[in-house]
Order: C-alpha cells, then structure tokens, then sequence
C-alpha cells in the first residue's frame, strides 16, 4: 500500500495547466476511433468502420469523423491500432488519403491494412504509407509528449494489445476489446502482471472494453471449443461439411484446420474474406500446416466431398455473402447436397442479423441440408469479449483514478458504470461517454469539455450526403411523385399541360382520379401567383407545399415532392 | 393397443373418393389462415395479420391472400378462429369487406373483432356481420361436410382453443398456438383429458403448433412469475414505475394488477392497445378488480408517482408505440423521471425487434432511467408456446396417422419432424409444408396436393401493389433519376435541351460532370433512332438501357430511371 501511494503521487506531481484530452469520436461499438491531445500534439488509437443501420439506406459502411483530426493535422503525430479487426483499422486508407500520419500496428494488422491499400482508389499514395512495427515486444513510442507502449490481451483475434499511453498529465491505459483467457489458441494469455505492474504504477484513467458489461461471470476460455470439431466429424463421417465462421477468427478456423487434418479432410475457404485471412496468418505463421491442408474452391468441386471441409463466409447471413449464394443456389464454383451440414461457428444473432441468418438457415433446410447451430449444440461459439468477471478484474488490476468505458452501448457503458461502484470505486470516476464528448485531465482530475461535433462519414462507392440518404429514407416508405412545369423560354408562362410522374407511391394504374385531383392543385398554385418570371421559386414552394398537404390527407402518405420546370 | 387400432379401424372405413385438403395460406409464423375443403364445403380456421419485413418498405401490415376463398366463396360455411392474437384474427374486416362468412370464436375474439369493425372502412358493413359464440363450452358446429368442436388449450391469451375437425375422411385435430400449463393465471389447465380422448377415437391428422420445436423440456407456467412483481414493487417503493408487456397478454396484466393493488399503487395504462385490451378484458371478467385499481393516464400526470404503475404499449420498441415516445420524452400526457425504472416483461428480442428496443433502452438510460429486463433479472417472461415437452406430450396423446407443424419457421417445422421421427412415429408421417402447399387425404392416406399461387396482400392506408413495394426497394438503396424529353406536339421532335432530375442517388452539387454525360448519353440514344413519332417506345428503351449501364460503371449504382416525354 505504502509503494502503491509513493507511485500515485508521483502522478498527482503533475501540475502543468494543459490539460491532457481525450476526445471519443467513434460511436460507441463501432467505427472506433479515439484522440488523446495534450497541448500541440495529438495521437489517435484505432480508425475502423461502422455498419449501416436500417436508415442509412444504400450505404456500404460508414467511418469516423475525421474532421478534429484534419482541423488539427498539425498536431497529429500518430495513429495507433489495437487489434486486426476492421471496426478498429479497416477506415484507415479513407484517413490517409487525407493525411499522412504514421500508423503502429502489429504485423497481422499491417498485413490487412496493405491489402486494403492495392484497392484502386487508394495505389496512387500507397507507397508513401508509413506504417511501424507496434506490438507487446516493441520499444515505447514516443511521439511529442506521449511515450505509448504495448502489452499482450486476448481477443478473438490474434495478438491484440492493450495500451499505456504516457502524458505529462498521467497513465491511461487503453484496452479496446478484449477478454481473459488463460489457454488461448494460438497466442499467450494475457499479460496480467504487466497490467498490474501498470497499475502499482498508478494510473489517471482507464478507458476500458464494456461490451459484456451486462453479463455476469467470466466468459469462456476459445480452448472450450477444442473437443467440438473433432467430435464434429467423427459424427459426420461420409457427410459434406460447411463450417461457417467470422473471417478475422484465426484461433476458430486454426481448430477447424487441426481436427480436420486429423479427420482426413482437406480445408477448403469459400469466400473472399476467409481466402484472405487465412492467407495472411499462414504467411505470419498463425496456422501452422502445410499447404497440403488446403485446396482451392475450384478444385473442390470434383472430389468426394467428404474427403473436404468447406471454410464458408457470411456467417451473419450478409447478403451477396458466399453463405448467402450457397443457400440460394448461386455460388459459382460450390454447393451444398442434400443431407450435407452447414455449421454455425460464430456469435448468435449479434444485432440486426435475425432476419438475414433465419433466411439463410430456412433456405438450407428447404434443399435438405442440416443447420447445426448454438440452438442445437453446445460449444459452437466463445465471445472475444470478456464479461463482468474479466472486465472487473483487470479494473482491479489497473485501479486507476478515472474509468471511461469504450467500445459498447449506452447500456453496455452504463452497466460498466455500475460494476465500478460495486467493485468499490467511486461511481462518479466513471465517464459515460457519448460520440463527440471530451473529458479532459488537469493535475490530477477530471471534467467534461466541450463536445465536438461528430456527424457520420457514409461510403457508398461514391460520395454521400447525408441529404441523399435521408431522401432515400422517404423514398423508402412513400415514393416519389414528379411535377413538370412546361414554361415559355420567352415570357415565361406556362405553356401547355403539367404532368405528373410517380413512383413506388401509389399504384398509378388504379390512382387516375388521384393523379387527375393533384394536377388542379398544381394549377391552382400556379394561378395563385401566375409569374414565372420573378416569382418561380415562391410558385415552386407553394406547389409542394399545397400537393403535400392534399396527398398527405387524401393518401395519409408524403412521398419526396420534386417540382421540375423545363423552359420551352 | 388393441383398444387404439379398433379405433383406428374406425377411421380407415371411410372410401369416399372426394379428398379432404388441406390448404396452407398463411406464412408460417404470422398471417395465419389454414382452409379446409371437402368437396363442396369449405371451411377456415384463422384469419390474422402478418407484419411487413425489411424489403417491405411503408408496409404497415400484410394480410392472407385470400384469392382461394373467393374462387370459391359459393363453398364457404364458416371461419373459425382459435385464439384472440392479432396474427390469427386481425385481418377478419378485410375478408368480410369481400364475403359475408359467419364467424366462429370465443368471447374474448368477438370482442376484439367488434372493435376492429368500428374502423370508419368497415363500419357499413359491420351490421351485417355474423358472429357466433364458439369455445370449449359450446356444442359442436355443423357445417356442410364438417363437424367442428374446440377443446380448451393454455396460449399467452386466455380461453384459447384447439379445434377437431371432423369429415367424411376422418378427424383432424387443429392446435394452433399452445403450451401445457398446469397452473395458469386466469383460465383453467390445457384439457389433456380431451384431447386423450379425441386420440383414442383415432384422428387421421394433427395441426400443431411448432413455434417452440428448437427448444428442449417444458415451457414454464405462467406462475412462474407470480413472485416477479410483487418483489419488484417491494424494492422499488418510493420509485416510478413502468412496466411494458405485450397487450394482449391478459394474465401478465392481472399478475401486475394483482401486485400494485397490494403494493397501494393504482395502474394506469398508457397506448390505445393496452387500454382496449384492459377494457374488454375487465368486461368480460378477465380482470376483475374494481375500476378504482385503475386511474386514466390524464388524472396521473399530477398525483405522486410512487403510487402508481404504469402499463405502457411498445415492448418491441415499436416505432410511434408509448414506450418509443416516452423515450423520446415526446408523449403528449406521460413522462419518466430521472430514477424511474422501465421494466420489460415480454418476449426478448422476437426477429427483427432488437435494434428498436436497443434504442429505446439507451434512449432511457441516457434520460437516467433504470431498465430491468431478461438481461440483468430472472423470471421476467415466459412465452406461450410450448417447448419440444409440450409438442410430444400432445403429439403422443392424439398419435394421429399424419402430423403437419404449423405457425413456425421452416426450420420450427423441420425441428418439429425430427421430434416426431425421435417419437417412434413414422417421420415420413410430418409435412413440411410452405404457403400454398396441399396435403389431400383420402382413405386414410394422404399426398401432396397441387400448389396454389398465394401473394403477400399489403395493407399501407392506400391501396398497394407489388410492383410499388419493389419500386421502393430501389428508391431506398439507390434514389430515383428522371429524364425529362421535350418533344414537340406537331412533329414529334425533340424541341429544346433534356433534363436530368435525381434524388437520393448523388449529391447533385458534386456531380455536374456526371449529369452532364447523363445527359450526353441521352441525346445520343435519342438520335441513334431518331424517329419520336413512330418509336417512342423504342427510344425510351434505348435511353433506360444506355442510362444504366453508363451509372452502373461510375457509380456502382442504378437508381430507378424514369424517362418521361412532355409534348409541347
């Protein structure tokens, strides 16, 4: 005790007036990306993607607001990546196209990130890239006044780190996702004397993983699985067998290649993500077999199919997924027989899957092929997220003067929130943190700064506004409905009948009278205030907004009024 | 045994040669109509909604296609309904709009039918509607060719019934939603005696639910949580309380009731569902507390809020529903306070559902409200349908000659068969049938019948047809595009400059250069054939395809094109 209040005074030494900020621009699970400032210089942990909700309609993924990291490039000294999931490092070519700033990651996030950049819209500043080696075995990196080192944690990803990010304002000790798990795999167990030695260190703040904030007890070591694959194919000898898995899950598809090399059965990935990933962590040595274990989907397709185990993206029952074109009979070079398995190695049903997975699964059954998943079957799937009892642990562990749960929802945070105070810190040293928020450290202490604004980057293959999703929201449900004006190029009046074009908004077939009744409110408004000539934008305002109020009350609908002129 | 194949015996003597079908038009899970014929007789068991899917863009709800019954509305003797969910009566006003079918259900239904039939679009018929009474009490109904009789099962509704259909080629036994209950809340324990009885005369085929067939053992009784509330409102004394539950769901709403009135709180219930299901029930007997136990939500606003809870609608997190606005703090007569727990006793997470409750849970705890659900306590559900136990008790009880799985998934049937095979019965003995699929039974064997055509029938406000819906499903993921073409009346030539109009696809302002080549493409496929008078058609054509194939290689995308002429 005596050692521990030595150290935490060292900290509390502090008595600089800049203070130390850390800004939370991800939105929470997703698309993470974190800024830590002090004075003029600024270091980012983490820059991934976001998935789209229902309403972003037509966007492929979202990524951070980069706009406090472009507002501030000065400052910018490094981007730092905790682990090789694409929520944590895939949004990074959209960064560097903008800013050059050099990025520490460890071999097997560095491997993806190069493969993200042979990407067309991103070879032309590829080479200038200028990625580090950043691992636990590294040398801390110091980067203006910050001086960031590493160490081992778990996950369902090889290799992911932890962070102790040094500031003349104190420690914080950044663990993205992560769990404990004392038999993982492939790497070592995470490294909880280094975290305590941290900790005896003293710390100013932990900005800690919360995502298995609501459940209880600790989560399963991913050796828990090592007898379900092997008594898996004992008991499907002679069948066909799809195992389907998330790509980045090195350490799931390792025992899926393990007990089918011992199966006699050749590995064969389906699906781009899964061919990429498994090719990466043979090349670092993550899976260790010869080439022999594997054969190519193309080859596959002749042989005895239960000399083979097929390695299948789409897990989530993403649509255009390789899963997704097996279960509809539309894969190319692979397909499932009657009486073959598909087996669901992966998370049930995370957020806004249902639907897609219960497709895919009745699609199976409907050509006759068996689904095994955690509804019939124990030991199909272990969490890389550690649940209250890791969580409270390395809280214990790393006992430091502040916490700021990352990296789960609200409730996730809040939850985080209430185990710190049953754990005996002081509830109020918990910052629950909404995109955007700042908490800034001063000699020792903490408030709330000013929020920055924080709006969503959408990436659809070409640019987006939020303007155009939020049309493709009321074209979803209502349509749209088209008002052509003809006008006299000389004079401007106008010439000859409105028309009225629709979609997606009424059955035109059955809706004559409708359309007939919306053209007179069109030239009524017209009439209204007939000049074209100077008042065309007020005309054009009262047409939507008196055919609007005539739609919504004859339809109870709104469709996306557009009112065209064309001169004549 | 020997008593069982007397019977049997009984059933095979019947040589008609006219087929008893059965005809599956719901979905599967929700819409539900089941119809059988027997010549010249029809009857229908169920008529319910269905709720729209993600593609179904501004759906609000879906109904049975009822195109069979009214090719052959001469044969139709009656409706029967076996429970009051609105996925098995709700839609009843439609098909009467089109047929006058008496209808047969118990108390509770009717009630609920009459309330339908007040709707301003069904009130000039609703006079002419024939309802009768029909349950487990009354005398058996005959129609035609068929003899109806209903026993009394346990569903997360009361009174709800299982139905014997008696025909010249035999019994069937029709159980729709159901579990075994030996301890309900309001009404009595499953009639198992009765339906031990029905399968020691012989039945030909049984209609059982499988919505549970994924699941191992019993589904708890609804007692199970008579503890829940009474200790909930022991810890939160002093506190404000809402509860959100399913509204049809009358015997939670009693338990509740029953705890407040002992707790001294008054229940006021909140959304036009929870409040016409607490009237009718309340009506009826169901709930039978004095009107004192209950307080409008108007009178509430101002009273303490410790001695009151609240029933509040939207336990799906259904947009627009109570629950979503006092989350949004945008109810008009309800608030929760900073303090106050929202507690959720209904099913967690059915299909589709999680994200919008997601929401609303972080929507309260950001207003600093406390959720109580099945993640952080026990014994806050439990459902009404029963588990793998209850199916094979009554499957073992009626030990038909035929099973058909009905109100599930495809996968709940196929689960349902293999639990039938494991039964020692024949598992070729299980049709897995899909919406529209027959099975014809016919001197006590049965086959496959020819598929009839059944399509989703949308229910939006306005009338609604297919090609709209999958309009819209454009619209939303990539916006809309319309080419207006000047066309002179006399001579019908291109007269003045083509415009490009487009919505939810780009951000015009950053894409000029992309309309103009739009726009260039336009013009050339107009004057490749150049002949307006004589093949518009052919033009229009030209430019849909041109216009398309040139986006999709820029873009990636294809908007709806709409290519319209206005002539001048």
């Amino acid at each position: 005790m005596e050692f521990k209040n030595t150290k935490k005074t060292a900290v509390k030494g502090s008595t600089s007036n800049i203070p130390l900020r850390f800004v939370a621009i991800g939105d929470g699970v997703t698309k993470n990306l974190t800024v830590y400032e002090y004075g003029e210089d600024i270091i980012a942990v983490d820059f991934g993607i976001g998935f789209p909700e229902l309403e972003d309609f037509g966007v492929d993924f979202i990524i951070p607001d980069m706009t406090y990291l472009l507002e501030n490039s000065h400052k910018v000294r490094g981007l730092f990546i905790t682990h090789a999931h694409a929520d944590h490092f895939a949004a990074i070519p959209f960064l560097l196209k903008e800013l050059n700033v050099p990025v520490y990651a460890n071999k097997l996030t560095q491997e993806f990130i190069k493969e993200l950049l042979e990407e067309k819209e991103f070879k032309r500043f590829k080479d200038s890239v200028s990625l580090h080696l950043f691992d636990a075995s590294t040398n801390p990196v110091s980067l203006g006044a910050f001086t960031v080192s590493a160490f081992h944690v778990n996950h369902s990803v090889p290799d992911s780190l932890g962070m102790v990010i040094k500031s003349p304002q104190g420690t914080v000790v950044h663990m993205a996702d992560f769990k404990i798990d004392q038999t993982p795999v492939i790497d070592a167990p995470i490294d909880l004397e280094a975290i305590s030695r941290i900790g005896e260190e003293g710390v100013l703040c932990l900005a800690s993983d919360c995502l298995g904030a609501s459940k209880d007890g600790f989560i399963e070591s991913e050796r828990s699985l090592d007898e379900t694959f092997p008594s898996l194919f004992g008991e499907l000898q002679g069948k066909q067998i799809f195992i389907t898995t998330i790509s980045s899950n090195i350490s799931r598809i390792r025992q899926i290649v393990d007990a089918a090399i011992k199966a006699g059965r050749k590995v064969v990935p389906v699906g781009r993500s899964i061919e990429k990933s498994i090719n990466i962590a043979k090349n670092l040595g993550y899976l260790p077999f010869s080439d022999n274990a594997f054969m190519g989907v193309k080859k596959a397709e002749g042989l005895p199919q239960d000399s083979l185990v097929y390695i299948i993206a789409g897990c989530f029952g993403q649509p255009g997924s390789s899963l997704d074109k097996l279960s509809r009979r539309e894969h190319r070079h692979v397909s499932v027989k009657k009486g073959g398995y598909v087996v669901f190695s992966s998370e049930p049903n995370p957020p806004g899957t249902d639907i897609a997975v219960g497709r895919v699964v009745d699609n199976l059954i409907l050509m006759g092929v068996e689904v095994i998943d955690h509804l019939n079957r124990n030991a199909m799937h272990v969490s890389g997220h550690g649940h209250r009892g890791d969580l409270s642990q390395v809280a214990s562990l790393v006992k430091p003067k502040y916490f700021i749960p990352i990296g789960g929802t609200i409730r996730q945070i809040h939850d985080y929130a209430k185990m710190i105070g049953k754990l005996g810190f002081n509830e109020n040293s918990v910052f629950e943190l909404q995109e955007g928020e700042v908490v800034e450290f001063r000699n020792n202490s903490a408030v709330k700064g000013k929020r920055i604004e924080v709006h969503d980057q959408y990436v659809d293959g070409i640019g987006l506004s939020p303007i155009v999703i939020r049309d493709r929201g009321l074209l979803s449900t209502d349509g749209v409905l088209v008002v052509v004006v003809p006008v006299s190029r000389k004079g401007r009046q106008r010439v000859g009948k409105v028309d009225i074009i629709t979609r997606g908004f009424i059955y035109v077939k059955e809706s004559k009278a409708l359309l007939g009744k919306s053209r007179d409110v069109v030239n009524k408004a017209i009439e209204k205030d007939g000049d074209i000539a100077n008042n065309w934008g007020g005309i054009k305002t009262n047409i939507e907004k008196d055919l609007k109020k005539f739609l919504s009350k004859e339809t109870g609908r709104e469709p996306l009024i557009i009112v065209h002129s064309i001169f004549i």
